[in-house]
């Protein structure tokens, strides 16, 4: 008897969670033994909602298309499982929907949250002996995820930002006066994406000079204290920071203005904490300050992507129904990094429960003491994960992505 | 004998000046009259100061990076020459530098300001009589360039923007609530960047909705209703507007805040017309607002480069030894479309006093009666400027740039 498949997606996207798609759709379709290929709209909620489509419907077109579209296609959401201890209303409803659509295998791509999701799931499937697989594939642009040597999103993000920050100081360098420039990226408690500006120096980049990571506290006094010293140099300073930076009360920096702190040095409440710290910097060091924000564009440059990124998102996404298909259910399709020279990863599963609800920062051996820079380890970890220029399919001198129809099963019948 | 040549770049940088140095620099090489390429650093100001550097002592490399490295490697400035009859003290340097140096020709990479100097300087040397020959190269993102069907820099700024336009409308669409994204793009008189983000939709993209530019009055009750009405319909707008747009009253929409408005929409003084129209909208039609400047990147984003643009680019710095090597001065080296389909570009000189200090900017026509949009005789203007990947020369996943000397006569001496 045949069998089908469901897919979700879940949390912020990345410029690669398709590939995921792409790679499990694949590989479903590939398998005699799949007839339909599911995928549930804007996650779990589209589950719940039987708002869901099939795969068989879609164009090879538009499917090879996947690997190279941006931001969630098959939609997200944030909806949280309760405990269904407390309430199995949700769950109750979510494994008759497995079984009214016969499905041996649900595939949930997602970060921390969603893999909250597939632990609860596989928790409740064991309870209730459920023979629906249930396996969690990552991604994430802030690699934050547990478990896992690096997270699939990350690379792109990476190379998005590394790439970015070395033409923002080629800018920084034309004119011959003095200035500043600030450059904001996302993440909120864990720093890998600022730090993937340091990058930058590799490719012989004079940027960035000063890195600050939401993995030590952050001193206003010892910020001002570098960026002169830089700045009695150079003339020139350019700052990558983390929008999660915290001062030693826990107070995020984004949070400073006017309004709430002490030490009142913001001019007005803008928004971010480029902007706080432009206005610190510019009554003391030098008014000419510039600031950027990469803002969701680091989430979704498609255009920038790194290969060895779209090969691992595809490849955890392909392994992810192949293991669910063997039976495996309640585990996370992870990274091991083999060797680093060459570079090389294979898959292995970890136990779900081990990574929902923990978040993976950089070690502080990683971080130099000075506390405003990476080592040479975490460049050596990073440097490997930007590899390789994705040959965009473009049309008109566009990127072409994938249009799939999404005719959901209701508007079939 | 043999001569000289001088080359400098000034104004704001975009991703493929360095294009134009390069065809220059390769022209003036090849050609055996010439015996010194030379750059004035920091454009005008470089040569008034002797900052001048000899391209012979460049890497072959180097200089064939020169094509894919954003931001005027030359250095840039903001220098303005005085009318020469009310003071010809710089005149006078620059043409004793020029002497001292065998001068024959110089070449100025630059926007309307630089344009400015090329009229002044030519002039003034038909008043002393001097045989050197001065030629405008032109370049600007804005392409509010006068006397040039468009302007180098252009092109490959309209393809970050359109590309970036469709990756954040992809981002947009993951979630089913509903949301607002408004998009603010450069340009302080002239809409052309903003409406680059048109060609988006013929990605297929479903943004932009919306285009507010410079060219037309922005008139706050018919934005409200534009938007009102857009997301009556789908829930999600998305809005691209122009940094510089204005009221009827001719004040820019980015200066309206609580303090300086009778009609006090805005919470606090945030930066940027993206900020202004974010705190209008929260209040009247929904909360949830997304804004996103380009900033610089738009302006150095050679990753995203149209290798139509930069073969134009490298074209016009060409052609501007040429002209000057043939006797040419007082002209900017002008790009003439014969044809659109297929796309066809002429060069043409013309007369410098012609082009400097106007601004071109869409023209009316090409917006849509709504005066939200613009009409596809823009989109079939643009869409060929964006034509073609430029293939990165890459090193361990980054981009290469050149890496100049630059090691000036003086330290040489």
């Amino acid at each position: 008897m045949s069998h089908n498949i469901i897919i979700a997606q879940s949390g912020g996207p990345t410029a690669v969670i398709n590939s995921s798609v792409y790679g499990a759709v694949k590989e479903a379709l590939n398998n005699k033994y799949i007839e339909h290929v599911y995928a549930g709209i804007n996650g779990i909620q589209g589950i719940l909602n039987e708002n869901i489509f099939d795969f068989k419907y879609e164009t090879e077109e538009n499917i090879e298309l996947l690997k190279n579209t941006p931001a969630s296609i098959l939609g997200s959401c944030r909806y949280h499982l309760r405990d269904y201890k407390e309430d199995d209303e949700d769950y109750i409803k979510i494994f008759n929907i497995f079984k009214k659509y016969n499905i041996k295998c649900f595939i949930y791509i997602g970060g921390n949250d969603s893999m909250d999701t597939v632990k609860k799931l596989s928790e409740y499937g064991k309870h209730i002996n459920s023979s629906v697989c249930i396996m969690g594939t990552p991604k994430t642009i802030d690699n934050d995820l547990f478990g896992i040597d690096h997270c699939p999103g990350f690379g792109s993000a990476a190379k998005y930002i590394a790439t970015s920050v070395m033409e923002l100081a080629q800018d920084a360098n034309v004119y011959d006066n003095n200035i500043i420039t600030i450059v904001e990226v996302m993440g909120r408690n864990a720093g890998w994406l600022a730090a993937a500006s340091a990058i930058a120096r590799l490719g012989n980049s004079e940027a960035p000079d000063l890195i600050y990571l939401p993995e030590v506290e952050f001193s206003f006094e010892k910020f001002e204290k570098d960026v002169r010293s830089i700045y009695c140099k150079k003339g020139k300073v350019f700052i990558v920071v983390s929008e999660g930076i915290k001062t030693s009360d826990g107070n995020y920096v984004s949070n400073f203005t006017d309004n709430n702190n002490v030490d009142s040095f913001g001019h007005s409440q803008l928004g971010g904490v480029a902007n706080v710290l432009r206005n610190f910097l510019s009554t003391r060091v030098e008014k000419r300050i510039k600031t950027i924000e990469f803002g969701i564009l680091q989430r979704c440059a498609s255009h920038c992507a790194s290969q060895t990124d779209i090969n691992e998102a595809v490849l955890v996404g392909r392994e992810a129904v192949k293991y669910a298909l063997n039976g495996k259910s309640g585990y996370m399709v992870s990274l091991k990094r083999i060797s680093n020279n060459p570079y090389k990863c294979e898959i292995e599963l970890v136990d779900i429960k081990k990574v929902a609800n923990y978040e993976k920062k950089i070690p502080l051996e990683w971080i130099n003491e000075e506390r405003n820079f990476v080592t040479k380890e975490y460049l050596q970890y990073t440097l490997p994960l930007i590899q390789g220029e994705f040959k965009n399919c473009s049309n008109n001198g566009l990127p072409m992505y994938s249009q799939l129809n999404k005719i959901t099963i209701r508007e079939k019948v």
